[in-house]
């Protein structure tokens, strides 16, 4: 039994005409041969209006509450569906998570899948039945609702492919693949045919926002082949897979482009030990998460502590860091929200020298100056001026002619 | 521990604020000492709003995807009246029908209740907790989501009530109890205190559509003791229980008009054996159901066949008897659709004679003409024309001093 895992988002099953285009594409996978489990989301807005429903009795319900309420969502999907496949001919049965059942731990409204149990779903599909799941949605062991939070229908996609052992899991969104770098930005982008998992990780990370990291972690930790594909057009959109699986794997798979930090400096810190804790412990106290940090000491003695944070925190941030200022006794504080963080990723620079070194030149021949330098094994993150975001893309997606296909680079 | 059971309908949970102000009653209850179980129907218009979806898909769409469907409307309830309980400091927990669980047969959109496990819902209101159930649904023994239909979520209700062996199960509804008759045509019209099952249930077949009938069933075989009572009004409302509860009971409880039924004869029928089933054999196979019949044998060896079905089944019927009328070689068919059937029902007529009497004469004090009549043990219902609607309840109703608080008659 060849078995595929599609999952459908809440745009792609917004309404019933959208639904029977959802049952129709099913049906052709089956006719190709697969046994189908589908995976869905609560209809677009849906989740939305139980949410108000829900405020008008606090601000943060209890998570048990909240979980009973927002699992109807799926819940509506599942039945929808079947029924539309039932129209066009099709045998189909819906379970929620809790009669699939996937289980969880009890963390209500974030919960994790403990375990899946595959026994029903496996025998509807050796029936011939196509069996939808509602995403997002599990149970805890005494029988509780429980929600995956956000994301979680790509969860529980990638989860039952793994408990199947699936070929592969499609996961149908508004775009159609993952791209080396945003269109918009660059014309030239091309789709990837195939891309690791780590490099979607770090992609995703950085601001790719096709698909959620848990989801990658976990297809990349049972090693599922997820494909991300558009629910709109055909062709073939990305498969995120082993490294293995990709025979000729380019230097550098994509440019990333994040709008999102700020940066801040302490500049004179007196250099003892413990700067960098002293700093960060009250950022982290106001529940700040920092991202690229830079230590920099001066032939005085004295330290420029860099580093960057969500543009939503800078106000609150700066704050801190003006009274800290006044404490540790340092020069002063700056800070930039006009800045942006530019990365390239690709596993190929695991095994190549230079890459650094080739991305450093393309940006100082655009007279592109850089504010800090941040890498990881397959990945070097610069942060420069925000006026250089798309000029800065466009010569890195160049300089390693992402624009061709199967480039060596 | 003193157990009530509440049930609260649609409208009664219509928008965020009716749910309030349901918490705020069930708080109430439970500051007079008892231990509550809510039972909850979905949101008035949800459950419309989701056959419009899976109408979309079909007329009739299967039942058990309909169940998962239509489930969800109780479930987005419970969920809230619980948050709205946590609101104004009251614990509380929510169960579906499958949390429960109510365990029932395997017949979607109808099934019948097998089993209540009152394990957990008994441990929670030891722990002082308000418990939350919604209303209307099941799950088979396969773990299929099944539903009760129509009035079921006063069925779970009574079922509940009888498993946890309840003080007593209160539906609340729009109206504040049961009358001694409509009282938009008898203004006098009293609210009774207590009424039996068996008064009830002919009551509520004979048009007095409060209760379901099947809640009144149940409670009648399980002795739940059954109270009615306004949402929206404060009050005692009509208790519904066993006739040992009731000390003074009336000769007549009530005074019932039925406007949606209609009369038809077929005249001259050549008497032999098996007329009645010849006519309606034809009737029953067209799913028409028939309520009063009446045969009557002339002197010249020919039969008036009268019988009574609902108005929307008239012109069907009256087809059928056209037919049988040449087959059967009968004079010819007359039909009336200016007809209703009112009532007198009461336990006390058991033990009392003249009561008939009493009826029919008033009736004929009033120049009423009788048309059909038709007795069971604890009830008396004649057909008269419709321009006697309104004489003819008054006057019956004046005729057994149903206006009388304990009227002795």
């Amino acid at each position: 039994m060849k078995i595929v895992v599609q999952k459908f988002g809440g745009t792609s099953v917004a309404d019933t005409e959208r639904i029977s285009a959802i049952a129709e594409r099913i049906a052709a996978t089956c006719a190709d041969g697969y046994s189908v489990v589908v995976v869905v989301s609560a209809m677009a807005g849906e989740t939305d209006r139980l949410l108000t429903l829900a405020k008008a009795f606090a601000e943060q319900p209890r998570g048990r509450e909240l979980d009973v309420l927002l699992s109807t969502g799926e819940q509506v999907t599942i039945a929808l569906l079947a029924m539309a496949l039932n129209k066009i001919g099709m045998s189909a049965v819906s379970y929620t998570g809790s009669q699939v059942q996937i289980l969880t731990d009890k963390v209500h409204n974030k919960a994790r899948i403990v375990r899946i149990d595959d026994a029903n779903v496996l025998g509807d599909l050796e029936r011939g039945r196509v069996v939808v799941v509602a995403g997002f949605q599990g149970v805890d062991e005494a029988g509780n609702i429980t929600t995956l939070g956000r994301g979680g229908s790509d969860t529980t996609a990638v989860a039952l492919a793994a408990a199947l052992k699936a070929d592969e899991c499609q996961i149908y969104t508004d775009v159609d693949g993952v791209y080396t770098t945003d269109p918009r930005i660059v014309p030239e982008a091309r789709r990837l045919e195939r891309v690791t998992y780590e490099e979607m990780l770090e992609m995703a990370s950085l601001g790719a926002k096709v698909l959620q990291i848990r989801s990658v972690e976990f297809a990349s930790k049972y090693k599922v082949n997820l494909r991300v594909l558009s629910s709109f057009e055909s062709g073939q959109g990305t498969l995120i897979t082993a490294e293995e699986n990709i025979m000729e794997q380019a230097l550098i798979s994509g440019v990333t482009l994040n709008r999102d930090e700020a940066q801040l400096v302490l500049t004179g810190v007196p250099d003892r030990p413990g700067v960098a804790s002293n700093i960060l412990g009250p950022v982290a106290a106001a529940n700040i998460e920092v991202d690229m940090i830079l230590q920099n000491t001066g032939a005085d003695g004295a330290t420029d502590f860099t580093f960057t944070v969500h543009r939503n925190d800078y106000d609150q941030a700066l704050e801190i860091l003006e009274r800290l200022a006044i404490e540790m006794n340092a020069r002063g504080v700056t800070g930039d929200k006009t800045i942006v963080k530019i990365s390239i990723v690709g596993v190929g620079m695991r095994s190549h020298a230079g890459i650094a070194a080739r991305m450093f030149r393309a940006l100082a021949d655009e007279s592109i100056n850089i504010r800090m330098i941040s890498t990881s094994e397959i990945k070097i993150s610069v942060v420069v001026d925000e006026k250089y975001s798309e000029l800065g893309v466009r010569s890195l997606h160049s300089e390693f002619g992402l624009e061709n296909e199967l480039e060596s680079n």
